[in-house]
């Protein structure tokens, strides 16, 4: 679920270091273990991870891991929490507010298609197997939070230049909406290699912009030509 | 979560039976141990509700679950696959066929919501709770995937009657946005006891059948009048 290729250090090199972390800042580091420890959560899953790997990919010895960044669980909170706030952080700058409804609308969730069609492992472990697990999913609850937010403040905003506003509870309604049916197609796009992240939020936004009444009678929103 | 009242036998009167099942038939007797077993789940969670209690309110002797039922896990099973039994056969029945597609989504989706709404409790242990661990949460997967069928059957039906045919994944995704909606309606409903479940039915019926751009331009869907 890493949006930048692994760069990991020279693991004899790490190692003839003795562990200390002189030659790279600490926060640096800490990025690189977190790469790591992605790409092995992602190919593994939780249980079958090992530390011994992720030290081995990051470059660093597997106490120096265990010093900057805890237990394997704690590890995986911290991948969890920094993937959230990526994708957040992201799906906001996509669904850039200068733009009409439907343009914002389009750009977060073909952005949100594409993270999770770029890593499909990423998704299945990182959010549909944390899911389904304690601790993890109070993490998931949170990061669900922060994108609930995002939208509503986005409809909110929306709205209001059309003269209209909308009570608190309709906006979290409408955006617990487009989030269940986002999660709901986000798991079916990674279990389909072949499906394409694009046609995937077509097909959202057929559903929830153009209203089944519509496309009962046979008409389908189509993404703008670029 | 159980649709009908709790209907226990005597308890001393089982006890003095030596635990055997002369009196009561054994599908009726499983019956009211599901009965007892889905009220102690729901009010307890699983892992605080205890066999005891169950045994009590359902008039037995704890053994006799075990034999009937077997372990806490298996019960707590068992009550799943019945109560996802009765709200798959409920939403079928009451999406009836026969009626023009918005009458039948809506239909079904109001009959979800009110089992959801009548039953806020089992809702969140029985179906998020059970959702976050495994190994309740295959159960979960396979409910979901007979409310996909039998959704993606009803759209397959409306469309063909407007002339049209729709590919499988397309009809498969339909159903999945409005199933992640759903579920994500419902869980918010079962955190507000104030909602009304037939708002929410409405809330979903605006977002998706009429679609966001007439929602924008301020025209909604109303429930019709009965």
């Amino acid at each position: 679920m890493q949006s930048s290729p692994l760069t990991p250090g020279d693991p004899a090199a790490a190692r003839a270091d003795g562990g200390r972390t002189g030659r790279v800042p600490r926060a640096e580091r800490e990025q690189q273990m977190l790469d790591a420890a992605v790409l092995v959560f992602s190919r593994r899953g939780f249980h079958h991870a090992n530390m011994d790997e992720i030290a081995e990919l990051s470059g660093v010895s597997k106490p120096m891991v265990y010093a900057y960044l805890g237990t394997k669980e704690e590890l995986f909170i911290a991948c969890l929490r920094r993937e959230s706030a990526r994708l957040v952080s992201g799906l906001a700058a996509a669904a850039d507010p200068t733009l009409p409804p439907d343009q914002q609308l389009w750009r977060g969730l073909k952005g949100f298609f594409e993270f999770v069609g770029a890593h499909r492992d990423g998704w299945s472990v990182l959010y549909r197997q944390a899911r389904t697990q304690q601790p993890f999913s109070a993490e998931i609850s949170r990061m669900r939070e922060a994108v609930v937010e995002v939208i509503t403040d986005r409809l909110d905003g929306a709205l209001r230049q059309e003269g209209r506003q909308v009570k608190p509870d309709d906006l979290t309604a409408m955006a617990l909406t487009l989030v269940g049916a986002s999660e709901s197609l986000a798991d079916w796009l990674a279990d389909h290699p072949d499906e394409d992240p694009g046609r995937t939020a077509t097909r959202l936004m057929n559903a929830v912009w153009l209203g089944a009444d519509q496309l009962m009678r046979g008409s389908t929103w189509r993404p703008p030509t670029p």
